[in-house]
């Protein structure tokens, strides 16, 4: 089943490879309606985090005003990386459409699933050392966000 | 154990409550100088992906006009969360040093916890629904993009 957002996605990340971007498109949808559209632009824009679905929320958060994209949906190209995914968690994106799996894009050479088995391990165990640093007398940041009158939680 | 740049994450953590952001501060060093640094402006900027370890990688790769860290430390005043864990790979820095702990996170309100569970299952299993779509006719973003001349690899 195909439906016009997922064929624009698609489409989006054609149009990327021929500009010189990664293979991925990802397209924000409210309501039946397009809101922002995302293409990789990691190596374009020198910017490891410039993945389609975090050009689209980013896009979209811009455009609505909001942090929060409850009730919309999205539409990627491929399956979600873990990055990609958990910022979809944060911006409370309502349902994922996606075309390509993974494995597809780890057969382009895209390979995310070294990052799905190292998320599952304790900080200890991955191949990045994780060193936790502590100071006891250090204030601590939590504390003063408790207190303060000044948030906007989220 | 504390260090110089720890400290400043801290602190920088602690600057931003005070002007309306997340307690979450982070520094990216590279031979023991401090290249970037970042804040988390969620809800300022309304940007749900602007978690400081991000903002952090972003301003580093800007300023080293590259989209890859290797050889870069991250001191983050919290531990990152799996969309700042799975970018800081993608970016390929070498070390993370952090000090509040995901539950100390959870403690103040920021809980990434059930991220950490949905990355865990298959993509049916998750809160989000994921639906595959999926039309043989429609030409891949990959082949075009391993046929492709015009790429830069990462």
């Amino acid at each position: 089943m195909m439906n016009v957002f997922m064929t624009r996605a698609i489409k989006l990340a054609m149009q990327n490879v021929e500009t010189g971007g990664g293979p991925f498109g990802a397209v924000i949808v409210k309501n039946e309606k397009v809101v922002a559209e995302g293409v990789n632009r990691v190596t374009v824009k020198n910017d490891p985090t410039a993945h389609a679905e975090i050009q689209a929320i980013r896009a979209a958060c811009e455009k609505m005003g909001t942090f929060d994209l409850s009730g919309c949906e999205i539409y990627s190209s491929c399956e979600p990386c873990p990055m990609c995914l958990s910022a979809i968690y944060w911006a409370h994106i309502s349902s994922i459409y996606y075309a390509a799996s993974r494995e597809d894009a780890a057969k382009a050479g895209f390979d995310d699933l070294f990052i799905y088995n190292e998320i599952k391990l304790n900080p200890d165990e991955r191949s990045i050392p994780h060193i936790k640093l502590l100071n006891p007398e250090t204030p601590f940041p939590f504390e003063a966000w408790i207190e303060s009158e000044n948030k906007t939680k989220y």
